[in-house]
């Protein structure tokens, strides 16, 4: 365990990666200034005789985005900044109305596989007509222009606008959906407290855009790591909007386990359902066997190594990402973006029968004895309508109990660590050494 | 003009990049031997316990892979070495029949998008289960390990089967279609005739391959750069596949000219039709504006900027990758893979009433008057069987027809030059500098 004392000795090497963390939270505020504040980009349209005027609620007739307010939009590109009678298309193809989907670090390699599942059709389906909102940094606008440049080459018919900007503010303008991507990675010696203030603070400016200028029912996935608690420091810095609707990503770990328990019982993975990920997306998470199912029956029933299931298991599940970088060179962008789809879409299509799906949410009055107002993965169903209820019909042994005990304890020191940037006084930070998931960020 | 002498000077810079165009076919098959012949590798399945036994064609008892002849097929990955009753899916779900896909050059990145779009059922259809047999090299032999593994947590459905390996005689054994992405990029100085060496004998190596063990009636798919001719070479190797079989992608070509003229005319991109891209997928191309509709009118009537049409619309098109690779800082995976996609799709499905897709495919009796047996982009319409036929109702004029004759000329020059390939004799090469589209190796 690596601890960050409460009043730090200065002989320790700690002590100045973790100074940072004991502003109060006000003056968190005055030492992160809105991004807007520091640099606003404007992007000409290519082909400057056309005009941007769709907007998100209603198609208006043609305006010149130049008569708007600037600040108050990100800038649409090429093609998609012309005029087109989205309503017309509506009726003649019994399309529903646009939706506004925001995602950011979306130069990076998980983006690059998101953006174009989102704008297939395969997340929200064939009738679904979407604008993409890319957030981006300065340093990634050019890559964002040739993101945009290859989804206006891929022609997709449901894709009628792509914005690109670097002020949450602008970029989240109305959106229902926020696929919070970008996060900056663990830099060398940097602790794990040092990793939560730097993205902390990015998730806390990105919370209080949110909460200014979203859709007030926005749906938020928190996928830059540490997740869960950056998605507590987003939802505490919004406020006005729903608590519930804030998600941390713990899908591919689900995802992962699934396959190793189909792998170890030796059946293809369709037939693996009910399982959980309780906790952290961290090396504390509990991949639950004890309510998994194998065809239907207990794993318990299905696999008989019980060593198996307490000790490799949850390390098979946890060192796959790492694995997969020493492989492959570099992290899992194309399984993570699935794992997101299958997230989304477990949320806007009806949970099968007697199955769950895993997502870390807000434990307000979570029936399992969990502590309450932290970011927990827990297991989940849907009526397909964005919203969740938790799962009540699930067990718990000593061994799966005290695990999440852990994974709980880790949660609570974590937002300890972090209360400079929830509003809720001066951060103490004392975390457990490395639990980051190998290759996740 | 580049021109390799018929008989090099040896002052000239040229001389030892083209000698070793000179060799006769036969010559040339005693110099490139197999790749199996070099090193055969074995993947263990991570899980011993666990068998190899489904083969594409029926579903059989379960068997161990290895009392099969290990030379026969290349090795199963992870849980994709379950035994499963696939049948019993078949009629349960009403699935079609397994089918097998190759995808060479599998570990680089338009594979990495288009893996999991042929895996998550996007192309083929949510009712056909699908083998991905993936080629790589010894270098690549990891990455694929990787790749194999975010398949693996991606728990798609409709993928039964993964298995990699490196020698195209094992890999194509009974596939029905083969992606051929995998081509060796232009080194620092590298002449186009050396580029056309390089790879023309991967892609006759291939063609062999695929005449030997793939099914009778596979469709083929060249992407690897200079994919005409590529195409050629292949097959002309692989006499027993009907020659109409094979393809070289000029989508992306066409869809990136149907997102300019959109960009020109101030429509979204789905109103543009029938816009065919003629001859090479080089900076000869001829994207054809003149038989393209908007909204089912000549584009000439829509865009009156003649100017614009002959001489920037062109430039645009074909520089779009070179563009992209300056912003992005790499190439054009995603919208290729997308353009793959649309060309598989653009087969397997029965294209709309009035309207036709491009690809570059064997010119064997077109109705055009363009030179017989070369690999020509070309207007086409399918039935959804995986044929098509040529469009007859296309129109010429002096601009068009002109145009065409010059990447007819290049393709009749870039086709002598790989004479030792197609078993036509000696290579002479006479070909122009450097007409590789920019960002496209």
């Amino acid at each position: 365990m690596a601890m960050a004392e409460l009043i730090p000795s200065s002989s320790s090497s700690l002590y100045t990666k973790t100074t940072s963390l004991q502003y109060s939270s006000q003056l968190s505020n005055v030492l992160s200034p809105r991004l807007s504040n520091q640099r606003r980009v404007c992007l000409k349209p290519r082909n400057s005789t056309i005009v941007c005027s769709v907007t998100s609620k209603e198609v208006q007739a043609p305006v010149s985005v130049k008569t708007e307010d600037p600040k108050k939009k990100p800038e649409c590109y090429g093609v998609f900044c012309l005029t087109y009678d989205l309503k017309a298309e509506e009726e003649t193809k019994s399309w529903k109305k646009l939706i506004n989907i925001a995602v950011s670090g979306a130069a990076g390699m998980i983006s690059n596989h998101l953006l174009f599942k989102l704008a297939s059709g395969e997340v929200f389906g064939p009738d679904q007509p979407i604008a993409l909102k890319l957030l981006g940094s300065e340093r990634s606008l050019q890559a964002l222009e040739g993101v945009a440049m290859e989804l206006e080459d891929s022609l997709f018919p449901l894709l009628r606008e792509v914005s690109i900007g670097i002020d949450p503010y602008e970029v989240f303008q109305d959106v229902e959906w926020a696929l919070l991507i970008g996060a900056k990675p663990r830099g060398p010696g940097m602790e794990r407290a040092g990793l939560l203030d730097i993205n902390g603070q990015i998730f806390a400016e990105q919370g209080k855009a949110l909460n200014a200028v979203a859709s007030r029912n926005v749906k938020v996935m928190v996928v830059g790591n540490p997740c869960n608690t950056n998605a507590l420091i987003c939802l505490k810095n919004a406020p006005d909007i729903p608590a519930k609707n804030f998600h941390a990503l713990t899908r591919l770990d689900e995802n992962r386990a699934k396959c190793q328990l189909a792998l170890k019982a030796g059946v293809f993975y369709d037939k693996v359902s009910n399982v959980t990920i309780w906790g952290n997306h961290s090396t504390t998470q509990v991949p639950d066997f004890l309510n998994a199912k194998i065809d239907g029956l207990p794993v318990k029933e299905v696999i008989k190594d019980t060593k198996w299931l307490e000790e490799e298991f949850t390390q098979k599940v946890q060192t796959r990402g790492g694995v997969l970088i020493k492989k492959w060179g570099r992290s899992s962008a194309a399984s993570t973006a699935v794992s997101i789809v299958d997230a989304i879409r477990s949320l806007v299509t009806p949970t099968p029968e007697g199955d769950w799906f895993s997502t870390g949410v807000y434990t307000a009055g979570n029936p399992y004895g969990i502590a309450e107002d932290i970011v927990f993965s827990m297991p989940c169903r849907s009526k397909g309508d964005g919203d969740y209820e938790l799962v009540k019909d699930v067990i718990f042994d000593d061994y799966l109990w005290n695990r999440i005990k852990k994974t709980e304890a880790e949660l609570l020191a974590e937002k300890k660590c972090v209360a400079h940037l929830t509003g809720e006084g001066i951060a103490v930070c004392d975390l457990p050494g490395d639990t980051m998931l190998p290759g996740e960020m």
